[in-house]
C-alpha cells in the first residue's frame, strides 16, 4: 500500500462499484466499499469475492465491505459513487454530511436523471451539497468485467479543477489502468449517457438481422449525433473523438457484455420492452436515458434521429418494421456534424 | 432498366467487384464484368453465380462477364476498378487506350501502392492517363457480402470533381445502396488504406487475449493517428469522423469476415507472417500497406505509434509479447490528435 495514495471509498457494490474498488486498492489506496446488502458485504470481506456482479474474479485483500456509510466515509479523500443513474439522488443525499470536509466525489455514473435532465456530476454535486470543483467523472471504455481481469484498460478522468481530476486519477492509476485527464465534463457526461442510446440502436439492428455495415453506419452516426448535442451544450468536439467518446461508444456497441446491447437485440428480434427488460436482467441505463437525452435535445433545438427512434421504439410502440423507413427516408446528400440522418 | 443510367464497366471478378457490378445493375446501369479467368465469367454469365468469391449470391440477370477488356469497356461511362492494389497498375495501363474518351474511373481499391507510395486514385489516373477530375473513390462501412445480400448500406463517393462524383453516386444509387458524395479525395483514401492496418493491430490484440476494452481503445487511438497523417497531407478532417474513415474502421475492425482482422488473429496467436498469410486465405491489404503508410507517415514527420507496431510484428519479427510494452510504456498525458501514444 503506498502511502501517498488517498483513502478512498467507493458508494455501490455492484459489478463496476466492485470493480473500481480493486483498481483503487491495486494503486495502493486503502478502500472501503459501501453497500446495502448485508451479504454481498459479508462475502467481499471474508471471501474476497462479489459473486453475483463478478463471477470467478478474487478481489484484493485490500478491499473491505460495510453497510456503514459513516465508516466507510470516515477518512476517505476520494468518494467514487457507482448507483444506478435514476436512484443515486436519493441513494447518497442522507449521506452529506458524512464526507470528509476536503472529500472530492468521482461518478462512474452513465446516465441522466429522468426528471431534472441533470448529468450525474451534477446530480451528485447537488446531493452531497459539493461544488463542481469537487466532482470528477471516470469514463471512458471500461467493461468492468475486463478490468477486473487486469486487461490493459485506458480511461479519462474529467473535472473542471485540474486539481480534482488529477488526485482521483493518481488514486486509481496502477499498471493495467490508466487515467487521463480532461476539463471537459459535459463532453465525458453526454458520451457516458448517449452511447447506452446509440448501443440499443445497434442492438435493435442486429436483431432484426442487419449486419456489420449497419452497425458501423449507425455508430458512426450515433457519434455524430452525440457530437452535436455536445456542441449545443458547450462541450469539445475532441472529447468525442476520445476514449470517453468514440472509445466507450465502440466498446458498449460491440460488447456481448453491453445490457443495453442486449435489450436492443431482444427489442429487435420482437419482444415488448418488458420482455426485454426481463430477458436482459440488470439495469440496462439506456431505456430511461433515451427520453431524457431526447427531451434534452428537444430543449436546445438539436435532432437525433437515432436517439428518436430508439424512443418511439421503446417507449411509444413502434413496430421494429417501420424503423428502416424511419431512417433510411430521411433527405441526405452530405456528410457531417451538420447532417441530420443516419444513412 | 432505367435509360437514364450510364452504361458501366467493373474490373476484377473478385468478392467487391462482382458486388459493386450487381449494385450498378440494380440500380438499372447496363453493366460488364471484365476478368481474367474464363471459368469466372462463364459461371456468371450462365449461372449468374461466382461461387469462389460470394458463395450462396444469385447476381442481377443484367450482370454479365467477359475476359474481353475491349468489349466490357466499349460504351462505358463509369469503370470501377476493384484489383488488389499491389498489382492494379500493371493490370489496367494495358487498357488505357480501350476507354471512351469521356470515361470516367472509379475506384473500389483500398491500400496504397508500396514502390510508389500513391493512392489507388493516382495510381488508376496514372495508369489510365486521366485527369484527377475523372477519377472517384467508393469507400465505406461496405463489406462486400452484406451489400450482395441487399442489407441497406452506405457509401460515400469523393472526387475532386463534383460532376464526377455525382455521375459515379447516380449510376450506383439504389433501394440498398446509398452514396454520399464528398470533395475530400485524400482523406477517404487515406482512411481506407490506414483502417486496413489498425484491422490487423485489433486482430493482434484480440488474438493474444485482449478483449472489448482494448479492441476500442486500438480503434480509437488508431482513427486519431489516421487523422494526424490525412491533416498532414492536406484531408480534412471531417471525413475521418465521416462512413469512409470512422464507419469503414468500425466495420472491418468489428467483422468477423475482414481478411486483415483474421491476419492479424493469426499473428496474435502466435504463427508467422507466411503462416498467417496461409491461414488467412484471400488478399490482406494490410500487410503491404502497413509498410507504404508508415514510409508515407515518416515522409511528412508523422508518428503513427499502432502503424509502427503492426510493421514491427509483420515485416521485423518484434515478438508478439512486446507489443504491450511498446503501445502502453510510451509517457502520455493528455489525449487528442496531437497526442502520439494509443494508451
Amino acid at each position: 500500500m503506498s502511502a501517498d495514495r488517498p483513502r478512498a471509498a467507493v458508494l455501490g457494490t455492484g459489478a463496476w462499484g466492485t470493480t473500481f474498488a480493486a483498481v483503487l486498492a491495486d494503486a495502493g489506496c486503502p478502500v472501503t466499499l459501501w453497500g446495502i446488502a448485508d451479504e454481498v458485504c459479508e462475502e467481499i470481506n471474508t471471501a474476497h469475492r462479489n459473486t453475483a456482479y463478478l463471477p470467478g474474479v478474487v478481489l484484493p485483500d485490500g478491499v473491505r465491505a460495510t453497510t456503514d456509510a459513516a465508516a466507510a466515509l470516515a477518512g476517505a479523500k476520494v468518494v467514487a459513487i457507482a448507483i444506478p443513474a435514476q436512484v443515486a439522488r436519493s441513494a447518497i443525499a442522507p449521506l452529506a454530511d458524512l464526507l470528509e470536509p476536503d472529500a472530492v466525489a468521482a461518478s462512474l455514473i452513465k446516465g441522466v436523471e429522468l426528471t431534472s435532465h441533470r448529468r450525474m456530476s451534477e446530480v451528485i454535486g447537488e446531493a452531497l451539497r459539493l461544488p463542481e470543483e469537487r466532482v470528477a467523472v471516470v469514463s471512458g471504455p471500461n467493461l468492468a468485467r475486463e478490468i477486473a481481469e487486469h486487461q490493459p484498460t485506458a480511461t479519462v478522468v474529467a473535472s473542471r479543477s485540474a486539481a480534482t481530476a488529477d488526485l482521483v486519477a493518481h488514486a486509481c492509476a496502477n499498471s493495467y489502468f490508466r487515467p487521463y485527464t480532461n476539463s471537459d465534463v459535459v463532453g465525458v457526461e453526454l458520451s457516458g449517457a448517449v452511447k447506452n442510446v446509440i448501443a440499443v440502436a445497434v442492438g435493435i439492428a442486429q436483431g432484426t438481422g442487419y449486419g456489420t455495415n449497419t452497425t458501423a453506419t449507425v455508430i458512426t452516426r450515433g457519434l455524430v449525433e452525440m457530437t452535436r448535442l455536445g456542441l449545443a451544450l458547450g462541450a469539445d468536439a475532441q472529447t468525442f473523438a476520445g476514449l470517453a467518446g468514440m472509445g466507450d461508444l465502440v466498446a458498449t456497441c460491440v460488447s456481448p457484455l453491453s445490457r443495453n446491447h442486449t435489450l436492443g437485440m431482444h427489442m429487435g428480434q420482437g419482444k415488448t420492452l418488458d420482455e426485454a427488460i426481463a430477458a436482459t436482467g440488470g439495469t440496462a441505463e439506456g431505456v430511461k436515458t433515451s427520453a431524457s437525452v431526447l427531451e434534452l435535445a428537444r430543449s436546445v433545438g438539436v435532432e437525433m434521429p437515432i436517439t428518436e427512434a430508439v424512443v418511439q421504439v421503446l417507449h411509444h410502440g413502434l413496430p421494429i418494421d417501420r424503423l428502416p423507413e424511419l431512417l433510411l427516408n430521411r433527405p441526405r446528400k452530405a456528410e457531417g456534424v451538420q447532417a441530420t440522418g443516419p444513412f
